[in-house]
C-alpha cells in the first residue's frame, strides 16, 4: 500500500463489503448460491461495517449486491447505519457468490467421506477446477429457482471454479458498475468472498495463483482508491488495520476446512 | 365490495401497504417529506404485514417504494417475512407521503396555535388548499436533500395539497407501475397514507370529496385484484377484517388531530 502522501490523487473511491456470518459458514458447510441468513454474530458485523463508514464519512450513491439474502442483509445494516435507505439498489446474480455444484449443503466430513481429502483439496486450491456439477433435475439446480428465470440457460452455472466465477462476475463489473463510477457515482458493493475476490483480481491484476490465497474478512469495509482508469491507487480497510488482519486469518483458518 | 361468486376472474392482483407508525406519527406532528423512522410498534406492523401475506400464499415480482426511511424499512420487514430479499426494489420520489410545506415539523398545538384551527381544518379537509410553502432557503426545502438531485427543479414541491400529490403520484404508475403489472408482474407497492389515496382514488375514481375521508391502516396489506384494463374488480384487506376497519378508525381519529 503506497503512504497517502506518495499517491496520485484518486478520481474516484469505491468501498466494498464481504457479507457477516452466515448459518452455513457457522455450520461449515458449503454454501455456494444456497440462500442462507445471517447468524446474530453476521448482523452485529454488517452494522459495525455501516459504523465503520460513517466514521470514515463516505458517502454513496448507489448500491449493488447479489440476490442472496446474506449479502442484502448486510447491505440493509450498512443504509440503516448510514441513514441512506433511500439509495438506489441494484441487485445481481453476477454478483453472487461462487455456484459450489454437488458440495452445496455438504459440511466438511460429508465432503471427504465422499470424494476423499485430496480430490477435495484440488476443489478448494485449484483456480479453474470445478466441484462437480448439480444434475440438472437436482432440486437444488438455480434453473428451479424463479430468481433466476431471466438468465439465459446457457448461463446458469450447475457448479463454477473460481476462475468461471471470475467470468461471469466481471460483466456486472464492464456494463453496469465501472459506467456507474466513471459517471461520478459513489459506489458501494456488498457481495461475497469469491465474487469479491473476482473484483480483486481485475482491479489488482492478481495472478491465478494468489488470488485463491486471498481472504477477504466479512463485514470490513475494503475501500479502493482509483484514478481515471479505474486502476487502483492504493486500498485499505476502514477500522482496526490489526483487526481486519486477524479476521482475515481467521477466515483463512476456516477456509482450511473448507470453502464457501 | 362484489362477493368473490359473482366476480369475473382477476387479471391482476396488486397489492399496497401503509408503512407502519413512525416516530412523528406518534408525537402528532405533521411529517410529510421528514424522513423519521419507525417506532418499535410500527417496525412489528410491518413484520406482521409480511406475515399475512404469506399466510395469503401471494408471491410478488417487483416491489415499488418511496425513498423514505419508513416506507423503506416496512418493506424490508416484508421481504424478509417472505424470504423475498432478492426482489427488484424500485425506490420513487414520487412515491413520498404528501408535502406539508411549512407545516412539517409542527405539532397540532403548535400548528393551531400559529395559524388558528378554523385554518388548519382547511388545511386537514380540502383537497386542493395546499399549506404554505418552505422558503427555498428554508433547510427543510427538498432541494436541499440530495436524494432529489436527480428531480427536475420545477417538479419539486415545496407544500401540497391532496390535489397536487395526486397529480405528482399519476406519472410513476402510468409510466412504471401500470405497464409492470401489464407485463404480468405481481406488484407490490409500500408507501404513505396520502400517495396511497392518491392510487386509492385513481384505481377506484373517488371523487374529490369521498377520498379525504379515506383512511388507509398502517401496515395492513391491501388486495386490488384488477381486469385486464387495470379497473378494479374488489379489493380486501387480509387479516381480520374487524381489526382492519378498527385500525383504520383509530388512524381518522388520529387525523381528526393532524394529518401526516
Amino acid at each position: 500500500m503506497a503512504a497517502a502522501t506518495d499517491a496520485a490523487a484518486p478520481a474516484y473511491r469505491l468501498v466494498v463489503i464481504r457479507h457477516g456470518e452466515s448459518e452455513w459458514n457457522k455450520a461449515n458447510r458449503f454454501t455456494g448460491w444456497k440462500d442462507v441468513a445471517l447468524t446474530a454474530k453476521g448482523h452485529e458485523e454488517a452494522a459495525e461495517a455501516g459504523k465503520l463508514i460513517k466514521e470514515a464519512g463516505i458517502e454513496f450513491d448507489a448500491v449493488y449486491t447479489s440476490v442472496l439474502k446474506r449479502a442484502i442483509s448486510t447491505m440493509w445494516h450498512v443504509l440503516e447505519e448510514l441513514d441512506l435507505q433511500w439509495l438506489p439498489v441494484t441487485r445481481m446474480w453476477r454478483l453472487n457468490e461462487r455456484h459450489y455444484g454437488a458440495l452445496q449443503g455438504l459440511n466438511k466430513a460429508e465432503t471427504a467421506e465422499k470424494h476423499g481429502a485430496d480430490q477435495v483439496k484440488i476443489w478448494r486450491r485449484s483456480y479453474a477446477t470445478p466441484p462437480p456439477p448439480l444434475e440438472a433435475d437436482d432440486e437444488r439446480h438455480p434453473s428451479r429457482d424463479r430468481r433466476y428465470a431471466g438468465v439465459p440457460a446457457d448461463a446458469i452455472p450447475a457448479s463454477e471454479s473460481l476462475k468461471d466465477t471470475v467470468a461471469r462476475f466481471l460483466p456486472a463489473w464492464e456494463t453496469e458498475i465501472a459506467p456507474a463510477i466513471r459517471t461520478g457515482k459513489r459506489v458501494l458493493i456488498v457481495a461475497h468472498g469469491n465474487s469479491l475476490r473476482a473484483l480483486v483480481k481485475h482491479l489488482d491484476s492478481v495472478s491465478e495463483e494468489d488470488i485463491v490465497e486471498l481472504n477477504i474478512p466479512t463485514g470490513v469495509p475494503l475501500v479502493y482508491e482509483l484514478d481515471a482508469e479505474l486502476k487502483p491507487i492504493r486500498h485499505y480497510y476502514l477500522g482496526d488495520a490489526e483487526a481486519a488482519a486477524a479476521k482475515a486469518a481467521a477466515v483463512a483458518a476456516q477456509a482450511a476446512g473448507k470453502k464457501e
